[in-house]
């Protein structure tokens, strides 16, 4: 017999919270996994079967640290392709490819992808300090973008006028026209080696506008049936392009005339598709894990209606994490607890989520609000 | 704020496969997870927080592993009762409660209990060794049963005839009227300390004849409702009588006139309740936790129907385990896999169990057969 899932070694690039719910899934599976983090307390810690604490962005430590598995995937794209590509050129299977991660990592070269693929996208242009956003044809108000290392909000500002160019990173970046959407929606698809496809139906995303961090998620979307088929055949339309394996997150907008612009893509578990642990047939985590071992990918079909509440550390608190509220979220029906297994909260730190399942979408809504205002982390 | 199940040390004794389902629970709520057993390669081995090779019946083992605890809980019942007593004496939180462990690990008593709290079972008859047996006034045939250490067909055996009483355990025992029922069903119980309790939905087990083990289960039952609620009843009555902490499965015949008799109990997750990890708002594992806890118990109630396959280990294999048949049955939508950590087979050794859930019962339990008869653990 050929060698099987649960003989092979998973090495994971990241230990946080999106290591972690897939090594909750990879148990199932028997997977051996081995992380690698820079922080010694990361939420995988515990529960990976070997933790590294390492710079993921250092060639020599992945590199070692990839000899040591047989499939190596990540949880986050900051992460050192050189040493990826070695490994890759070596043997080692590499999901999704580090050409894939090169490509998303570089938001001006993911801008670029779109445009060539005739994938829609707002407008944008490449700058590469003060002086080209001064000269920019795009006009105000717009988007600023740095090209590398942005994530969750931070890296991405609003430029009003010209006195805010002032504050502008020094970084490559892109100026993007500002898109008047009605929603923010968000659709995954998975795709393994044999080329096999399966989309999660296309979920609707709340954001919170302090922090610029999803905040709320509802799926399936009530978007009619023709919006949500586009925005699906967008999500294989891109995985096609780019050939990936593993699961690939496209964030879009719905612009007020009906139109879909897609955002910015993650190749890997993605906050938008937390909810599919309890509120779908298959989770992202395994379908990921499916895609990359080149197994048939599951069902994605919703159970039910599921509202996902990011639990983000409370305003005015640092320090060792506690969760007010926490019994009385726990006595609503449909309530799905996790934590991240982090120590510290600070104001707007991730520190865990809420999934709400109803077979009522008014009800869902209805409970996952009383759980943003009921449940608290503080210090 | 009051100590949260955050900051508290659950220590479990047992790493079995019940063990790490609890685990895989326990990582949602951030619960450090201390384990105790005498297998050092055990399922829990590489995701319990800290992992213990040890013996779970003796005293000093398990005193000394249960100071390193806050809360204690168990997963298998042949554990060092006298040390979780002398613990709980000292303040430590023992769930279930020692009491509870050390009436149901004796079969004998378990019956006592069930005649004194006019609980429907079969008529019995406690015996001390073959001449008891030879005097039985329960006529063939009958089933023996050893009073302790029995579990999944182990220590029962079915006399047919004086001749078979040769073979009759040496170990303190008891007879019972062999049961022509129709139906094995189970219904899990959960209480916590401030009295609360819910029952998971009756499911319907089928036993492998060979191995007299739960080879396949299906829930929801499709027994008329008064039957259900019946059975429910009665399972709410124990763990009222027993004033239990945690969960608790019962097991009842469902005999050829309708009658219900309880079979035995076990005051645990329960491989009767694997199937609402998927199948339900809210799993044993995760009742469980939320019942020694103290915190509100969870929706019981079924997202779809579910049938449970076991994975019992083929005959004629001996060996480091190979899962033949895995990619086909993954094919299948709605089909769940958890394999358990075991490095090596036996024959009818519990290496795993499939989950198949459909919103069509029949096309469930269809699929679960395909599952029995494709997917093989070899050697």
């Amino acid at each position: 017999m050929a060698r099987q899932i649960s003989d092979l070694k998973l090495g994971i690039l990241g230990g946080g919270q999106l290591g972690r719910m897939l090594i909750q899934e990879a148990i199932n599976y028997n997977l051996t996994t081995l992380v690698l983090d820079p922080d010694a307390e990361a939420p995988c810690k515990n529960i990976a079967n070997k933790f590294e604490c390492g710079s993921i962005t250092d060639y020599d430590t992945v590199y070692n640290f990839g000899k040591k598995a047989d499939i190596i995937t990540i949880e986050i794209e900051k992460v050192n392709i050189e040493a990826l590509e070695q490994l890759e050129k070596e043997g080692k299977l590499v999901f999704p490819q580090p050409r894939v991660i090169r490509l998303i990592q570089d938001k001006g070269i993911q801008k670029q992808f779109f445009k060539e693929n005739d994938i829609p996208t707002a407008p944008f242009q490449l700058v590469h300090g003060k002086e080209d956003i001064l000269n920019s044809i795009i006009s105000f108000p717009y988007i600023l973008k740095q090209r590398k290392d942005g994530y969750d909000g931070k890296g991405v500002m609003r430029i009003n006028g010209i006195t805010d160019i002032d504050r502008a990173f020094e970084a490559p970046s892109l100026i993007e026209e500002l898109v008047d959407f009605e929603k923010e929606i968000a659709v995954i698809v998975a795709r393994n080696p044999n080329g096999d496809m399966r989309t999660f139906p296309m979920v609707e995303m709340e954001f919170n506008a302090e922090a610029n961090l999803v905040e709320f998620l509802i799926s399936p979307s009530t978007y009619p049936e023709n919006i949500q088929q586009k925005a699906e055949k967008i999500a294989i339309q891109i995985a096609t392009a780019l050939n990936i394996t593993g699961i690939l997150a496209v964030e879009m907008f719905i612009t007020r005339n009906g139109d879909i612009l897609v955002n910015e893509l993650a190749p890997r578990p993605h906050n938008s598709g937390h909810q599919t642990i309890e509120g779908n047939y298959v989770s992202q985590f395994d379908q990921h894990l499916r895609a990359i071992f080149n197994l048939p990918l599951g069902d994605t079909r919703t159970l039910a209606n599921s509202v996902m509440v990011n639990l983000l550390g409370e305003k005015g608190h640092d320090g060792v994490a506690k969760y007010a509220g926490l019994e009385k979220v726990m006595s609503v029906d449909g309530v799905y607890i996790h934590l991240y297994g982090k120590k510290y909260t600070k104001p707007f730190r991730k520190m865990g989520h809420v999934t709400i399942v109803d077979q009522n979408r008014e009800k869902a809504i209805e409970k996952a609000r009383f759980v943003q205002d009921t449940l608290k982390v503080i210090s």
